[in-house]
């Protein structure tokens, strides 16, 4: 069997070096076959049907098909056309003749599909063993649930057998898996990726979800799959931002201590302070936040209002062919079928109270780390208490989709006892970008190998700046620097970090005097200047503008000389605002200026 | 009786002339007697009581109280302290130890609460016959419906027995009994008002609304009675913009011609026709849009969910007292009984679906324009049967909150059978000063008297310029002055001038080395310093920034202090941009130098 390393920049460097697409897809169908596992694939393309796509794309080109030759799995709740789609369900299963639409974004990227896979029926579930199908195995100990309910998916990405999978994620099905097979689980926000040709379970907050070996993996595949698609009502426009380097100072919010729920789990307890030792090394601050409102958001998601989606959305399909699901499913689902609609109004306003009390809380820091799972169950003990096991495996997911997060489960270690230790990193609607950025520093720092495969992570691509859009790159010096006292300004106008940089060695730096919070100004010298640490940020134009409005002289905006020779709007002091002020030049910044003076 | 107008602006001019507010309450009184209507008021505060707030109130001050002294009503699902409140239904009455929201903000602005109005039981109907209180009787003419829900409400505003009143709207309660009354109704975006302390209809769609006799009424209370409001979980941050003049072309949706439903009402046909009319002389452009999915939009409001929600709002009063509601009230609420909850997806599904097919079309125009109401029924007629009337009533408003769009009533003439005529303006959720500027230009170009008072309009106070709008002020002082090179740039950027002035005189003016197009330099100096000639425009913060983010090194913009001792940003030059420039502070400004350079 060939060693072709099946993510996406090292599958790219071998077809770029020569490797034929036949030699890639007999990869994929001897990892299948040295799996030995029937519980991955629910169906699988023939060895020609899969030579048969490859031939339909054009030679070799990355550019015009990022996913040139990528081999991929699709959850079978996502339509595939041409294969049968069974949601684990064999009486349920039609034959769709059209590609669900992020399926068929992937394929005109160049992705190959391999085949659609198992899964908890109808996607409720967190464990992988709701299915009448082989229970897939964990791919990193087999005596392990795989997780739920995209559990073919994970496990096929964690064995190399696709460079990723698609997912779906209701409640935690595209992050349990990916944390219990130590890989990457992308949970996009709420109608990014059209959900167009896929069974729902909750409409209101189903996603598609994407696992692979790498973040970057992970966010290349959602950037080409997310588009406003007018055939899903609840498609939204997200822009997607490029994956740049983080802010470095970053807010984190974690459950205060008293709120961590491990279920006796001391491996992963353990495994999650090491997570956030990592992250702090990062330059993250971690902010303990009450946890109480979170998990009672949660426990709305199977108390009512929204099993009643489930049921909804198969009821025609339950009510004659009750007998063909699976014992728990029916149980969950069919509990459902007497909750009336004043019932489901309570569950919204219940939602709607959290919501509200929550949104100062998400606001109050840039992201949160969660454990992805609270223990790992084996198989054994989830099919002895099947309700209670998936239940508490929900604690840290199935709150996010309630409250319009989104967020990436990110292997960030090994635990005491070798299994595998996954964080989750959330953030409001939008911010996909942001979490990934983070959980790619998470990730390398880890060191991990890359799911079960044993191949090492690739040299991570540099992460490009921020692209160009109309929004304006601000330089800010001092009290806008991240983690100085106005940054929040700057986050709240909708400015993203780009870079962290120096300004030509031409300015000087003052402290200025009689200023309430402690500020500097920087002002341009014809010589004995001094190169200046600086951060750019960007901000939309007409934040930009408000921004610029509101600055107290003696400062204002004007072009700022970095050291690569680029110029950039930002802060300046007019020459009369330097009475008193004094030159702080040798410290090379504001940041060091009073790391110096504020004891740490 | 005391013939004191009632609109704000004359009452506050009768305090100011020294009336007192006792003769103030008498003239309420005197009317409400003078009325002899019992179906107006379920409950009136005495005229011990109403002297008892006004006694509470510091002396006239319309500056800080801007409804100082002020009568309003308050719809009776709507909580004031120590008053019952029955929702129409004696049964389910109690009495809150304190005010909703909105009132108490009302009140802390010196308004004073008269009583609680009639309305259609639990706010459900249009018609504001089902109520077990006498009907209140049309303003305009006896025979016809006083509309509903908010009956009471609009009835004593068109009466002139209170300058406003509050009303709610959930299906088109704030707009239906304005348009039948000729009075204005405006009915807010969703979640700008507070529904804390009001009986709900369906909480998701739930709006207080505004009677008034004018625009300019309704739109002073409702921006003094919005605000985020934390104990409501449906509020929301709507920035409430002041009244201004609206753009002067603006594109106005109007239903096409095929898609009118008047139901054999020609004169309603007729004075709609008038009404568009009225709309292009003001210089819109009238925009025909096809109204079929606001229609089907419109039907879902009656057809599940949302009548199960009505039952959730008082399921259980509902479960132990039915036999207490209303006859039609009881068979309309209690049909959502044995909805289920997968019932209740099914219509947010559908709901969901017409807001994706619309919301291209909402945003293809500025504003839409439909009949208030589609033709007037009679009390008999209504009664003979209720719920179709009921239905018909709603064809231009039950699709209004389920959209999320705020919208205005206003009265735009008489028909030919002398009966009311009133449209309402339609927009996106937060464009309420939009619609009302516009509603503001139609109702003083109708010439109408205030709703059956017989007064006139007053003589609106002048708008005031986009003064206080998000657009920014910039201080100009060489190449983009008007009539100099560079001033079609900030044409171009939609800037407006506001005025030619000078500095404080604590600057220098250079004429800058080196430049292609001749400019000036202006900065501030500690002393020895001019007053120089500058100009004053105002351009959109998204200009704004953009603007700033285009102007070259050595010019920034920082703060520039006015003479009259005001600040605005404005163009300052880098100290180092002085270098081989030429002191021409002693010119006085840009303009003068220039002249004396350039032979004119």
């Amino acid at each position: 069997m060939s060693d072709i390393h099946f993510d996406i920049g090292s599958l790219h460097a071998a077809y770029q070096a020569g490797i034929g697409i036949a030699e890639v897809i007999d990869t994929v169908l001897a990892r299948i076959a040295a799996a030995a596992d029937p519980g991955i694939f629910i169906h699988l393309a023939t060895r020609a049907e899969m030579l048969a796509e490859a031939e339909a794309l054009c030679p070799f080109d990355p550019v015009a098909m990022p996913l040139w030759g990528i081999p991929f799995a699709v959850k079978d709740n996502i339509d595939v056309a041409g294969m049968p789609t069974t949601a684990a369900c064999a009486e349920f299963a039609y034959t769709p003749a059209s590609d669900a639409t992020v399926v068929a974004r992937l394929k005109a990227a160049g992705a190959l599909v391999v085949g659609k896979t198992n899964l908890d029926q109808f996607a409720t579930g967190l464990v992988g063993v709701r299915t009448p199908w082989p229970i897939p195995r964990n791919a990193i100990d087999l005596k392990l649930v795989p997780g739920g309910s995209s559990s073919g998916s994970a496990v096929a990405t964690a064995r190399g057998i696709v460079s990723f999978a698609l997912g779906t994620d209701t409640a935690g099905s595209g992050r349990i898996p990916a944390g219990l097979n130590s890989i990457v689980g992308l949970k996009p926000t709420v109608g990014a990726l059209s959900t167009a040709g896929v069974v729902p379970a909750c409409r209101t907050l189903d996603c598609v979800s994407v696992f692979a070996l790498t973040v970057d993996d992970a966010y290349a595949v959602f950037s080409i799959a997310a588009a406003r698609d007018a055939t899903d009502p609840y498609s939204r426009d997200i822009a997607v931002q490029p994956l740049v380097a983080h802010a470095p100072v970053l807010n984190v919010g974690i459950p205060v201590k008293a709120d961590l729920k491990f279920f006796g789990d001391t491996a992963m307890q353990a495994g999650f302070e090491a997570s956030l030792a990592m992250l702090s090394r990062l330059g993250c601050r971690l902010v303990e936040i009450p946890f109480g409102d979170f998990y009672a958001t949660a426990d709305l998601l199977y108390e009512g209002a929204w099993v009643a989606e489930r049921y909804a959305a198969i009821r025609d399909f339950f009510e004659v062919n009750e007998a063909a699901l699976h014992p728990v499913t029916r149980k969950i689902i069919g509990g459902a079928r007497n909750l009336s609609a004043a019932d489901a109004f309570r569950g919204f306003y219940a939602l709607q109270a959290y919501k509200a009390r929550l949104a100062p809380v998400i606001a109050s820091v840039d992201l949160f780390c969660v454990p992805t799972a609270p223990t790992h169950y084996t198989v054994d003990a989830v099919l002895a208490d099947p309700i209670a096991t998936n239940s508490r495996l929900g604690s840290y997911t199935n709150f996010v989709n309630l409250l319009d997060m989104c967020g990436i489960a990110v292997p960030t270690g090994t635990r005491d006892d070798g299994l595998p230790m996954s964080v989750t990193l959330l953030a409001p609607a939008g911010l996909d970008g942001l979490v990934a950025s983070v959980a790619r520093d998470l990730h390398a720092a880890s060191g991990l190998t890359l799911g079960a495969t044993g191949w090492r992570q690739p040299i991570g691509r540099p992460v490009s700046e921020a692209a160009e859009d109309s929004s304006i790159e601000l330089v800010v010096v001092g009290a806008h620097l991240s983690g100085m006292p106005l940054n929040g300004q700057l986050k709240q106008a909708g400015a993203r970090f780009c870079r962290a940089t120096r300004t030509a060695p031409s300015y000087k730096l003052y402290e200025l005097a009689g200023q309430a919070t402690p500020k500097p100004g920087l002002i341009r010298v014809g010589n004995g200047g001094t190169a200046i640490e600086i951060e750019v940020w960007r901000l939309p134009a007409a934040a930009f503008g408000h921004f610029v409005a509101a600055i107290p002289p003696p400062l204002g905006i004007g072009s700022i000389e970095l050291d690569d020779g680029s110029v950039a709007k930002g802060f300046l002091v007019e020459s009369v605002g330097l009475l008193g002020a004094s030159d702080i030049s040798s410290f090379g910044g504001w940041r060091r200026f009073r790391s110096d003076r504020v004891p740490a």
